[in-house]
């Protein structure tokens, strides 16, 4: 069960970092409406809403790196949750920084 | 709405690590049997294997220092996930090491 848990969260990971960095614009699939960004304090609700803040966020072509995947089974029955840490290299920017999402 | 759910982080937040800091063993108050704790890779369950993980971590007196704690309702109604990050100062370290917590 664990160990199941692992496995889609590192494919979920994967999948959402390969967006982000190929098509940033179709992260929005995988928000839904009542979805909540939390990004530096500011607080974004919904799919639309969230794209358009990933996308106009003040940097282009990125490529995320990833250190550490933290994965639990979530108090819902077939939803879990995923704690990223990892770096993220920017184009033309010579040193990468650091993130972490959940 | 949003804002009482800042809150409530806030004091959860307080009083978690004001046990930790203060009384580590009586964290396990914090914990259900159910709980799971991913801890450096490490997969931890229920209330008592948790308090026992973290009181037999390798340094006794500390200081947690908040930098941000970002918080959203959760999926269940009346709960709320809370992403923490800060420092951590070991008594007789010097430097203090950088932590994150969900």
């Amino acid at each position: 069960m664990e160990d199941q848990v692992e496995v889609v969260a590192r494919a979920f990971v994967e999948h959402y970092y390969n967006l982000f960095d190929s098509n940033r614009a179709s992260l929005s699939s995988l928000y839904q409406l009542s979805s909540i960004l939390s990004f530096e304090g500011q607080s974004i609700i919904g799919a639309d809403q969230i794209q358009q803040k990933l996308s106009g966020l003040p940097f282009g072509q990125c490529q995320h790196f990833i250190s550490t995947i933290d994965s639990q089974p979530s108090v819902v029955a077939g939803s879990i949750i995923v704690f990223v840490t990892g770096s993220l290299k920017i184009l033309h920017e010579e040193h990468p920084l650091k993130f972490s999402q959940v």
